[in-house]
């Protein structure tokens, strides 16, 4: 067969690795021998439709290489989802005819849950039009909450990053606490399930280190009874360091975030779960209070990436491509965990329809059984995941990352309004 | 003369390297040959009053080598401050009566401004009462803002980490912007002085390179052109990231956090400076937006520490053993600069009472004409502080932090409630 172009996108909230799995995926492409080019979409799928495609040959190799270290999404990415295809199928021929204009044969997606329900309905709708297009996923996504995948890059670092973030906030807590806060709040993302939340647990390795409790989506929150844990650890231990995921409902369902958290108290709230917390023990307990809400720095702090983590982005990104060059069409590479410790993995796949739309929570053998903190098999599961570090070089006392040129390949057909 | 005994005490805020000062007078002190054990105040203060001094003989030697790369306050902080000796004097008494019975002739505190006029106080106390007392202090505040010494152990690390964090979360916004979060907003510590906010500005190396404004407590903060300028700025790369000092305030002098933040345009906010900026930007300009409070997690992240900072925390924890023993009493450790590129720093001390509550703002020249940002030099300034990596080893994923066994020394004199 000739040799076709391939495009790449990055899909969805950006991680700490996702620009790892663009490295891989960008390399193993240059390397392969059946592809020609290989673009990106600038912003993600929307450069797609709009025909600009960034021309990756143009960016420096220095700057190519630096990809494996730089967070964010160095492409941009795109919270865009593609629809029914019934419903949706103007954009559906855009890209075929994008690719078609542009010799693209592959096309690699870079997201989570959402991005592969588009990999599923691409190459469905390529086929059915009789383009021949190879659509394939990389996982991607610090929820990890992707199914049949044993866990997803991303994940890795950011449960690395809160981890150690709660170790270090603990330990002040703790040092300050005779006169001073006696309880820390951190607030972790994870709408909707709480793997990061509870990776947090792996910083708890004697009675005194944090968190003594965690607070997770899928237990559901008991004002009382956490006021009582908190006020038993604040006299057991002299502070209390708490880890809330910003999922965490009350028993409705109903987000504590969005409640105005504590009506059983009739506090108002304003500012997120991790203030709702703060408030209610400030409120009920009278203990002196402090919070972190590290948001968009816990998903793009490379700083601190987990090296397992980076190795499994890239190796991801490359095993894409060796996958579509054996002719694989409308599935997502996924991780298997062959051994737990001393870990190893390997790189399978799956149909891109098993994992569309579903979500994996945290299962109830990793949830300790009071609610508050996380078990063994969950350590024995997480900890590998956070395991080396792959610090990024340094300049002038701040990490070297990168920012593209984006470079675009030359438009070939009118401008789209989509 | 014959040897005598020291106590080592931490006190206020805790940082990433206050133990690295720990690790440097506890080593200069059993090197020294004039002084025989060493003791540390258990949470501070309190233990010195309260005779609650821990033995550090009887701690592991890897666990005080470990104190040069562990965050907080390893014996435990205080925020007690002894008032003016008149009205305190009964504390004054019960230091010296603790000192006397323990044979303590000399008196390491490490803090900041307040700290100091204890050490001015309590070295003139000892004087008075005849009791032989060598009182030295050894500077300690992330917030910088410490006369006479060019800059404080604990800033340095404090800048690096919010440095890195908005370069990493203003890289994370800028990928996200095309369909998602336009303004991101990170709040930093700094209640009096901009300081640390301010250094959040050495991320800026290209126009796009966030932080694109500023807000510091040294500039009155106006909501209209602060709104302007945001807007400005979205228009002109699509995106805007904040650093908002906690410390920042109205032309009124009032804490915008304590504000309701937006009296000009009625919103009612909670929740912290960083909040209320959120809040301005959505209800004014209606940008989605993110945001970040670091809090403790910035002052004790050691993972991400300067190697300047560390090495001069230390360097003024031995000095201050050194000084002691050439016969000063109520004297600090400064940090001179000798020079800014390539960087090279020097010892030098000053009466305590230079130091002791007084409070060094950023200076004009420091700061950008239009309020926003900071100038060539502060970066001068401030750049070669945050120099160098000095990573603690990992064990498991994370950082191989200790917590000291804090075995006391027996007591002997009578139970103090003070």
């Amino acid at each position: 067969m000739g040799k076709k172009n391939a495009v790449y996108a990055q899909s969805g909230g950006v991680t700490s690795v996702i620009n790892a799995s663009a490295y891989g995926c960008i390399k193993a492409a240059q390397a392969s021998g059946f592809i020609d080019a290989i673009y990106c979409g600038n912003d993600g799928i929307n450069g797609v439709l709009e025909e600009k495609l960034i021309d990756v040959s143009r960016e420096s190799p220095e700057a190519i290489e630096a990809l494996r270290y730089t967070p964010s999404g160095a492409f941009g990415s795109a919270r865009r989802k593609l629809q029914h295809v019934d419903e949706d199928r103007a954009h559906f021929e855009r890209i075929v005819e994008v690719c078609d204009a542009h010799g693209i044969g592959y096309f690699f997606y870079n997201g989570g849950n959402d991005s592969m329900d588009t990999v599923k309905k691409l190459s469905d709708f390529a086929k059915a039009s009789g383009y021949p297009l190879q659509v394939m996923g990389i996982p991607k996504t610090i929820d990890n909450d992707l199914p049949i995948t044993d866990n997803s890059p991303g994940f890795g670092s950011v449960a690395k990053y809160n981890a150690v973030s709660m170790l270090e906030g603990s330990l002040d807590t703790e040092s300050m606490h005779r006169d001073s806060t006696k309880v820390f709040v951190l607030e972790t993302m994870g709408r909707h399930a709480g793997w990061i939340a509870a990776a947090t647990g792996l910083a708890t390795r004697s009675e005194r280190d944090g968190p003594h409790l965690i607070l997770l989506p899928e237990v559901p929150f008991d004002a009382r009874k956490f006021l009582a844990a908190v006020e038993e650890t604040v006299k057991r231990l002299g502070f209390c360091s708490v880890t809330v995921s910003e999922g965490a409902r009350d028993a409705e369902g109903k987000f504590l975030s969005e409640s105005g958290g504590t009506d059983a108290f009739g506090h108002v709230q304003l500012g997120g779960v991790g203030n709702t917390i703060q408030e209610l023990v400030k409120g009920e307990l009278k203990f002196k209070t402090h919070g972190a809400v590290l948001d968009y720095c816990q998903r793009s702090g490379r700083h601190v990436a987990s090296a397992v983590d980076v190795a499994q982005a890239q190796a991801c990104g490359e095993r894409a491509v060796e996958l579509a060059g054996e002719g694989m069409n409308g599935a997502m590479v996924t991780i298997q965990r062959d051994a737990d410790d001393p870990y190893r993995w390997s790189l399978g796949h799956t149909d891109a329809g098993n994992i569309a739309n579903q979500e994996k929570v945290l299962p109830p053998e990793y949830i300790r059984e009071d609610g508050y903190h996380v078990t063994d098999a969950f350590r024995r599961y997480c900890l590998p995941l956070i395991e080396g570090e792959d610090y990024p070089p340094y300049r002038e006392g701040l990490p070297a990352y990168v920012r593209m040129e984006r470079p675009l390949v030359p438009a070939k057909l009118p401008a789209y309004e989509g």
